[in-house]
């Protein structure tokens, strides 16, 4: 199974492509969609757009996993990313790609086992959980690896739960 | 010129489109894209975008009016509304099709002369200002022609500061 995560930002956008194999999740792919202040903001999302559309159509994930809100953010941010999350899931539902959810929370406790992991201890995690040579950076791609892996480690979980009908 | 107004929404997006013409301002359409509640989120928000690129084709206008974020608004409404407002102005965005943006403050000044006017007085004024035999209903599609009035009203008064160097 293929997931591509991301954590959606007008700014940053940051991009994770996991493969679950034989019981262990590998990187695929990782990096950041970048887009320019002061750009018109039509523009912006057109460009995260694509390369999101690009992305689907190179590693045709069975899941798209997208970070959610977080507790405790103001609305004038939420608005903001938002409408980058919007353009992402549009993205997936244009190609009938199921989309998944997960808090901040949600993602942390499933990569480090606590919920109020710091940024570097949710690199370090991805770094072991992928086997990956360095740290993952920037955070944007590290966040967009962790919600990948927390689909793909909980979706056949999950999966095999509803076989046995729990 | 044409301008397509928008009220976005997950569930419900207001749309009207309005012409400024011979000095006064006309309706050409207006209503609300709507989609079902429990439907996967990529489907409604793909609904979204296709109907207002529909719009955007049907009647090429110069500019996209979008309802900015309401003061007060909490951080899980406004990142819902963000969603759909995202794909709203990444619509504009692959056209080209300026995108402006208003407070729901800015468009009540624009149509009744009070940023505190109330739902009816809004409705009550859009039915006046573009001459329509019914009060334009339901609330979100006469929201939309109402930032589209707001933008088609103040466009050329800009313009016209603009030429004159103000």
């Amino acid at each position: 199974m293929i997931v591509l995560g991301i954590d959606p930002g007008v700014a940053n956008t940051g991009y994770g492509v996991v493969a679950h194999q034989r019981g262990r999740v590998v990187a695929l792919d990782g990096g950041v969609i970048e887009t320019r202040a002061g750009t018109d903001a039509g523009l912006r999302l057109a460009h995260i757009h694509h390369r999101v559309c690009e992305l689907i159509d190179t590693y045709k994930p069975e899941a798209v996993a997208v970070e959610d809100l977080f507790f405790g953010q103001n609305a004038r941010s939420a608005f903001a990313v938002g409408q980058a999350r919007g353009v992402v899931i549009l993205a997936a539902g244009q190609r009938a790609i199921r989309c998944a959810s997960y808090t901040p929370q949600q993602v942390k406790t499933a990569v480090t086992g606590s919920g109020r992991a710091g940024k570097e201890q949710v690199q370090r995690m991805v770094q072991t959980l992928l086997s990956l040579p360095e740290l993952p950076t920037p955070d944007h791609a590290a966040d967009a690896l962790a919600v990948a892996i927390c689909h793909a480690n909980g979706a056949p979980l999950q999966a095999a739960m509803e076989r046995v009908g729990a």
